[in-house]
């Protein structure tokens, strides 16, 4: 099943991907690794760019919720990047998901499976990737969670 | 010298890899490089994960041991993704050393050395690596010290 | 025009790089990618290395300035590992920028382009590359931020 396939099955549509907020790319692609730069999660209901810290303010949930976001833009991203074909992606091989904290926070890990478990259920096995949950001290524009991936394409 | 013989003449015993906090898997290969889920330090004596944060209880010196700690626990899950052949590391290549420390922490050197001394106590001259070492406002588990690595394999 | 020629066009003279504060090499390369270890900016006039923490102290405008500086010793770390010959860079892949950021720092991007600028004027089209800009707890000996990359070469 082709990727798009799986995507329309989930109910799953990507978001627009912002404009970089400095003087980088969205994907810069060598041999044959495509390696994404950070992105922040999507506006939120109120078109407005979520903010805050985990532990401190955003519970885990939203912060799952805002992983999965992130997620998203990330495949939007990966698509651009592709020329718009997904079924390029070979497989998912490293993600380091950084979550905005409090000094006391200590579950990274599933806020920043909410980005894991989309790659999965988007790319079914070959999403299954290496992967680090870290705190912050902060975030550009404040936002909760911003993830970095390098996939590997065909 | 085979590196199982190395890690015998150093009476280095690997630790049990405990599983994934998350939706992920400790390695993945893409070519001939080896990238390594970022991993914490073994259970202490008292079989309980160690936490703390530089610069606010823990000492540069149990930092630097839990860090070498961290550094077997990556020896060991390579050796898993390796089918248990440690002979085919061709060399370490980049490791990121994040710190839970204070804001005034200043010493992620002198930590992160641990692990980086060990690699290349085990694998020689092929163990010298590019390196980060950083300060994370906070990390999963409250645990003192996250590295991740990546590894060329043949 | 080759990178030599260019830098003197921009009257940019590259700083000495340091020894490694720690047990590992300023770069590694494996296959046609380099990675670099994680910089600090150069000493200041006054002969000491830049401390502070951006959103307690420095202003953007100096960590832009720091970061630029930053900048400045990975390409001179760059052209070590390159044996002298710039123009062995094919292109940089991926920059991680860490700013030593207070807990409500939000202004990241802008002080990480410093080196994402200097890298687009030094290597033009080819100098533009993946990032990602965030805030840590904390970094070595103070410095405002470090920034660690990976370039492709020939």
């Amino acid at each position: 099943m082709s990727v798009e396939q799986r995507l329309k099955d989930l109910r799953i549509a990507l978001p627009q991907v912002g404009g970089p907020l400095g003087n980088y790319v969205h994907a810069k692609q060598v041999g044959n690794l495509l390696y994404l730069s950070g992105k922040g999660p999507p506006d939120g209901s109120d078109g407005r760019m979520p903010k805050g810290k985990l532990g401190a303010g955003v519970s885990i949930e939203d912060g799952y919720r805002h992983a999965r976001g992130v997620g998203l833009v990330l495949i939007a991203a990966i698509k651009d990047a592709l020329g718009g074909d997904l079924d390029r992606v070979e497989g998912v091989v490293k993600v380091l998901g950084m979550v905005n904290a409090a000094p006391d926070f200590e579950d990274h890990p599933k806020v920043i499976n909410g980005c894991s478990d989309l790659f999965v259920e988007v790319f079914g096995e070959h999403g299954r990737h290496a992967r680090s949950a870290v705190g912050m001290s902060s975030l550009p524009g404040g936002i909760p969670v911003e993830i970095e991936v390098i996939v590997a394409i065909r």
